[in-house]
């Protein structure tokens, strides 16, 4: 047997936490994996039982991020590191979950990495056009790391998941079959059930699209439409991310939109994540912008979907793809462009016409 | 052109009412068909204003349907008949909104039907093993009547549609083109968008084995599970409805489970239906049975999804699927074997494996 892989876990925002969790209990479970779990944390000051103290020395005691995650205390093979380069030392396997706009600056600053290691993205967002060709996060790590990179999407709220509710998740990965059961047994547990599948660019974008689709949820509860309406236009949504993917990867299978990446995920986010609950407000606030909502309501974390959806309306618009993605045209149109979000539910001519008809 | 055709609709339920809606306003607009749209009502006495009257009487002053669908007022040009013989005579186009276990006697004596006729039917429910192959209630219609049977499913909770709301809904059909494209005339609206698709098993197995995953979703809810866990419970719901309807028509596709009769219908369903409603009722009551539940919160109203669990068990266990179906089976048995709700998340051996497992 091959020496017990060291994880390190780049990022200990609200998801980053949930997830080391599951990865702790695994690696302490599994002799495949080193006992301890590093979490590189970026240091913050935090106000802390009255006294201002650093977010990681107060992780280090309680095993509670404080700031991110607090109420939930993780395991205690956990450590929490501050210092980057220390981190990421001797890692066999990153576990990247942080906001995609850090991923450059810290793969620059984190210090070689050994042969033979891994990566796993859980990013969703980061991308963008290059060269008529859509990016995607995992390439940007897979070019910066020049090492195997998967990615692992799902229905996975961190507060639930943090809480050991049961839930799905999807690998996508070429990685080597060994490495793939590996990365398997990394996060599957009785209670995050991973299932591999061999489509990373599939399942990356379902992860990042799907926030889009949110806002247009959100939209939709925020106009209090009822769960018909919401049905459809979550359904819409999910085609409109198979025709956007399936633009740049023809080859995607309508099989990866059926997985927890897919459908699942969607789901969850259209229900119960930070995208809707900020669309909602969007619509019910009338004027307000998104940095003052997501200042409110979000308490420091960022929102994904608006980010998202300016990423790709350039592209959307340069590969005149508009008549072909209406309800993503029409979320960016509502979300930045003042269009009444009523017109979430006219997304085609066709309706336009039945409306001007008269009655006989 | 063609004489305009007569539109028959044989139920006055409450998804009855809400689509009679549609196709009255559609029969109104569209001249393909006679302005005046007959609706077949099941005569009962209601209480209405402190008198005893009859239903239909009611109705066709008021046009409300104050028993099935209270508050909803319909276009005038419905006409409530509750002579079965006088409804169904000259009709061109039957629209089937019944319970499926009606269907033979209302057929038998509806009297005979003209040559050249067609139905629809949105009918969810009532799959039986016939000779080894699994029945569906258009297969009924079509034997019994001998013409061309349409189905008609979608994420159409009734009242919202009454309302309506926009959503969106999927014909399945093998009728000619001509007849396809008439078909969608009658139920397309700017509110309520229809696509044809040419998989009638699959749209129409998608609409009654929803109903079993609600149960599912509904037991979720009882329990206080988050959104997580729910949508990963319908993801393996959608899973499931594909592996079942595959096994007895292997050539369904996997887009028609991305229509608004699969994915659409089945988030409406598991998030707004009365199936989950009912089976939310079922866990928090402990011990109480479903004939109770269904009196205490349906006034009236059938609960499908017990029925149709009920309908496929013989089904899954004669083809040997359990193993294939764990959560078909696991929501069969919480619902009629005393099984304990919280199974619904330990669905595969892998987890009980898992569990046994000691830390290291």
């Amino acid at each position: 047997m091959s020496a017990a892989k060291k994880v390190t876990v780049v990022g200990s925002g609200n998801w980053g936490c949930a997830i080391a969790k599951i990865i702790a209990k695994n690696c302490a479970r599994h002799d495949e994996f080193q006992n301890e779990v590093t979490m590189w944390m970026f240091e913050e000051q935090v106000e802390h039982r009255g006294i201002k103290r650093k977010l990681s020395e107060v992780f280090n005691e309680s095993k509670e991020n404080v700031k991110y995650l607090p109420g939930k205390v993780l395991p205690d093979n956990i450590r929490a590191e501050p210092d980057l380069k220390k981190a990421a030392e001797g890692a066999d396997i990153y576990v990247w979950v942080l906001p995609h706009q850090f991923v450059p600056r810290t793969v620059s600053s984190m210090g070689p990495v050994k042969e033979g290691a891994m990566s796993v993205s859980l990013i969703k967002g980061g991308l963008e056009l290059e060269g008529g060709k859509m990016g995607l996060c995992s390439d940007v790590l897979r070019k910066l790391l020049k090492h195997n990179v998967s990615v692992l999407m799902g229905a996975n709220v961190a507060n639930e998941v943090a809480d050991e509710q049961f839930c799905e998740a999807t690998l996508g990965t070429d990685a080597p079959e060994k490495d793939q059961n590996l990365l398997v047994k990394l996060f599957d547990c009785a209670t995050f059930r991973v299932r591999a599948v061999s489509d990373i660019a599939g399942v990356e974008l379902c992860g990042a699209l799907k926030n889009v689709v949110a806002l247009g949820a959100g939209f939709c509860d925020g106009l209090q439409f009822g769960s018909n309406t919401k049905a459809a236009i979550i359904r819409i949504g999910l085609e409109e991310m198979t025709t956007f993917i399936r633009h740049f990867h023809p080859s995607v299978k309508d099989s990866t939109f059926l997985e927890s990446c897919g459908v699942a995920d969607l789901i969850t986010t259209c229900f119960g994540g930070r995208n809707r609950k900020c669309a909602e407000a969007f619509v019910k606030a009338g004027g307000k912008g998104w940095v003052d909502i997501e200042k409110e309501l979000l308490g420091g974390q960022k929102l994904q979907g608006t980010l998202t959806a300016q990423e790709i309306w350039p592209i959307i618009e340069a590969h005149k793809l508009t008549s072909r993605l209406p309800l993503f045209t029409t979320i960016y149109q509502i979300a930045f462009e003042g269009k009444d979000p009523k017109s979430i539910v006219s997304l085609s001519p066709a309706i336009e016409d039945a409306n001007k008809q008269e009655s006989k």
